[in-house]
């Protein structure tokens, strides 16, 4: 049996676009001999639909779609495709996550999702009723077992002190080997996540070697928002080997022989994944371009501060939108050093990136004028450095709002978890690039993308980090030192470890406790962030809930 | 058998200040001869917690705390508190939300939610197991069916085309019936909405109607960021009536005899809720001041426009804080027009409160001189508005950074959904008081607070409402009539009701697209909002999760 991945990027909503681009796979594999095409999950209507699934438009758009491409395809070829699907119950919620089976011009049967993940990014219990009856697809002389992606996670990678590797009371997989199936399917919208890469490969190894059979598993490849999805779909044999690999972070499509993933592969190299900072590099030009894309804007403001984070910001979004539709501005403060500019400057030519500059000192000086009454013999303090940030902020989107681009903006994930950053100032901007990389993963990031040959100027990656909001102010007045920074965060964030147990790592506990109380009580700033893309398991933002008005 | 309903006011995390206020509504009880004590849901760690429950840290300060109180109250006394409580199967979510039974030095019995939601604002199936195994509490001779907030709701009022009654595959009550219990005992943490008053009050009565029970629910009074509990406990007898309630937006103590629910109620009154408008009023002034009591903060920043949001923002947050404690700025452009500052100027007289003049005319120039060289001959345009909107921002944080008060956001309902405001600008802010008011409502809100004599001055509320960003600017030149608009936007985001059943309403589709069209391009703009005080049923915020990349 012949079987088709096609591993494609959807737009949510857009069930016009997401079906010509369906078509157009349905019909290669055709051409190419497939008995059957696989699809990702919820991939008609684009994954996550998140609330627009709670709109009953939406949901027949959908059907309509799915009922579409049944009847304008080649009835030979079977497809396997993701959409929502009404529950026929009265009791229960109201959708199921299914995946469609079409032949011969219909509908021919329906398989649903049986756990739900609802924890980080995931809300699907808020939508669907979980499958309870299990069915096989017999198809040319095959049983296939039909899974959507968190089917096979009924044993979670252990990760945390609090997590557990069963969340679920079920496996769908034990279920459904009653039925003696000749391979397994999974279908999914399985995001990116730098740390988890060998993880989820482990996942679906491990469950074809422990079934001894083959498993074949279609991720979609494009961002939604934050949500990255890297593709890299795969094809793996009966004894856990992966024999087929698509691309990450673009669209792919590839045809595998069921029968020949019962053999032994010999070339090892398919299941190798590329180093962490490629893959990074990867997910977030992927990231960018898609937002940009998929919101229909193509051009990006940004500020170049002098600094690694806006460095590599611009170096990420000129590869992703073209350096000709970057709109740059330097914004020189009376406390800017000369090599931040001429730093800047070099970085805009390597790059080939237009640049204009607009010292700040007038301003600034006239809100002081302004604020004079009120603020009266007042020492200057954390105030008047906001207030520059807020300038630049204000002449950035001035920028964005005259000539119609997006505001890219340029904080790391260090900052945003420690508050050293100004709302309404350099914490502006439409989307966040680096929102999800810690400080030492942009350092790494940077000198990956200077492999070739220096992008980034070596003085912006060597030189001590600074705000330059006053006289000779350095980060690590403020902050600890980066590298031990970024290991109590990571504890903290990802790993969710306790105190006692970072401790136990060798932290120092007063540092420990000053650093998350930095982290707690700035929640209240990272709500009003742009959306980041999200690169790691735990990504400010909608996979991390936190009260803001809380005493712990 | 005498039962106390203890409505409290917790702080999440504060197991400390939460368990002290917790004892001593025991001890009253139990010096009032109280046989039981009834607490709201997850009292001692505070409602909701969110992902705070995913830190092991967490769930043992709340079981130590809940083990303290067993063991310092009154032994002859019985509790009913709610904590979350470790699942000791090794499979399925790691936690149950529970209510342990106390007595005698020590818990007694635990008691397992078995609904939980997992819409709107709610996510308990992201932290939480659902209970299968129904047990009764015997106590005193009694047998009392013990449910946790949802377990009531198994058929929930219907509301939208696309919701349904029966959510659930259960009734908790149907399950407990089977004990033959003498009552009914409901522990809440159940969110204000102010058109589902009735429906919330005739879910309990219905109930204790149907099963010919007394029904006793104890809710929390209290505003957790965004979300705003009423209170408003009840003691309900075996006709549905309501015999005791307790007070709305504060703490509260009542004693019940659950053989007095046995007979009906004379007193109709009981069971009357105070009118929409004062039932908001209420809401919100509870909502601000609990915001910043529990945030540690005391004073406001707010800037005053001359307009009817800001200076209703104004008498709520004066009610909420003291007018001692706010900090008024007037920000005049060179658009705004005189009576703008005579009516704040009056406002402000008629309320006592301190305010101070900073026109933004020298800024503004300031800004169009610094881009004079980019934006060259270009027309003036939304941009320059934004300018002017963003120095204000600037402005009044400065305000909020120097003297540690917080920014109070004044932008109402209609506005935030239409996109109508500017990032960074006038949307900024640590609190959003008005958020979830429809500018319809604003009036009415203005008026019902004038009612017992002028605070907000009547020309604030009879002119016509603008932005005053550019010459002889109204509100209507680039929106729909309010009534209109407000009419639209409710059915589309609290009823959602699709394009198709508004025209049925009558109203025009052209509008209806136009206007739907505005909501959703916007979402970019509110996922960067402040949190915003919610009082209906369908708030901008945490209960309403679009993705902003979709076509749709």
């Amino acid at each position: 049996m012949k079987i088709a991945i096609a591993q494609l990027n959807y737009i949510i909503g857009d069930f016009k676009g997401n079906l010509a681009n369906i078509k157009r796979a349905v019909n290669r594999a055709s051409s190419e001999g497939a008995d059957l095409v696989l699809f990702s999950e919820l991939s008609i209507c684009g994954y996550p639909p998140l609330d627009l699934l709670e709109r009953k438009e939406f949901i027949s758009k959908s059907m309509d779609s799915i009922q579409t491409l049944a009847g304008s395809i080649d009835p030979e070829t079977g497809v396997l495709i993701g959409a929502p699907e009404y529950n026929p119950e009265s009791r229960g919620k109201l959708l199921f996550n299914s995946v469609f089976f079409l032949l011969g011009g219909e509908i021919r049967q329906v398989f649903r999702k049986t756990l739900l993940p609802t924890y980080d990014i995931f809300d699907e219990n808020r939508y669907f009723e979980p499958n309870k009856e299990f069915k096989i697809l017999e198809f040319r002389g095959k049983k296939l077992a039909i899974t959507i992606c968190e089917d096979l996670w009924d044993e979670q990678p252990f990760e945390s002190e609090f997590s557990r590797s069963r969340l679920y009371n079920s496996s769908p997989l034990d279920e459904l080997m009653k039925f003696k199936p000749d391979g397994i399917i999974n279908l999914a919208a399985s995001p990116f996540s730098h740390r988890k890469m060998e993880v989820k490969q482990a996942i679906f190894t491990g469950k074809a070697a422990r079934y001894s059979l083959p498993l074949i598993y279609c991720n979609q490849a494009g961002a939604q928002t934050e949500l990255i999805f890297e593709g890299g779909s795969m094809a793996i044999n009966s004894k856990g080997e992966v024999v087929n690999r698509l691309s990450f972070f673009c669209e792919d499509f590839d045809l595998v022989e069921l029968e020949d993933l019962a053999v032994s592969n010999t070339d090892t190299s398919t299941g190798k994944i590329p180093d962490r900072m490629g893959m990074i590099h990867g997910a977030l030009v992927l990231g960018v371009r898609d937002y940009f894309g998929k919101m229909g804007f193509k051009s990006a403001t940004l500020g170049l501060s002098g600094g690694i984070d806006s460095a590599l910001t611009l170096v990420l979004a000129s590869e992703a939108l073209g350096p000709e539709n970057m709109h740059v501005l330097l914004l020189p403060s009376q406390y800017s050093s000369d090599h931040s500019i001429n730093d800047s400057v070099q970085l805009t030519e390597n790059l080939g990136v237009p640049y204009d500059i607009i010292p700040i000192k007038d301003l600034f000086n006239q809100f002081r004028t302004s604020l004079q009454s009120l603020f009266k013999n007042l020492q200057e303090d954390i105030t008047e450095e906001n207030i520059q940030a807020r300038i630049r902020g204000t002449l950035l989107m001035a920028l964005s709002n005259k000539f119609g681009n997006i505001l890219l903006n340029t904080s790391n994930k260090s900052e945003t978890a420690v508050g050293y950053g100004t709302l309404y100032g350099d914490m502006s901007g439409g989307l966040s690039v680096l929102g999800d990389v810690y400080k030492t993963d942009v350092y790494d990031l940077a000198r990956y993308l200077n492999r070739k040959g220096e992008l980034i100027p070596e003085n912006i990656i060597t030189k001590p980090p600074s705000a330059e909001l006053r006289p000779d102010q350095k980060d690590s007045d403020s902050l600890p030192p980066y590298d031990l920074l970024d290991h109590i965060l990571e504890a903290y964030i990802e790993k969710q470890q306790s105190p006692a147990k970072m401790e136990e790592s060798g932290f120092d506990s007063k540092l420990i406790h000053r650093i998350i109380k930095m982290v707690d009580r700035n929640e209240y700033k990272r709500y009003q962030t742009p959306p980041i893309l999200r690169i790691s398991s735990k990504a400010f933002g909608v996979g991390r809930r936190l009260p803001l008005v809380a005493r712990y």
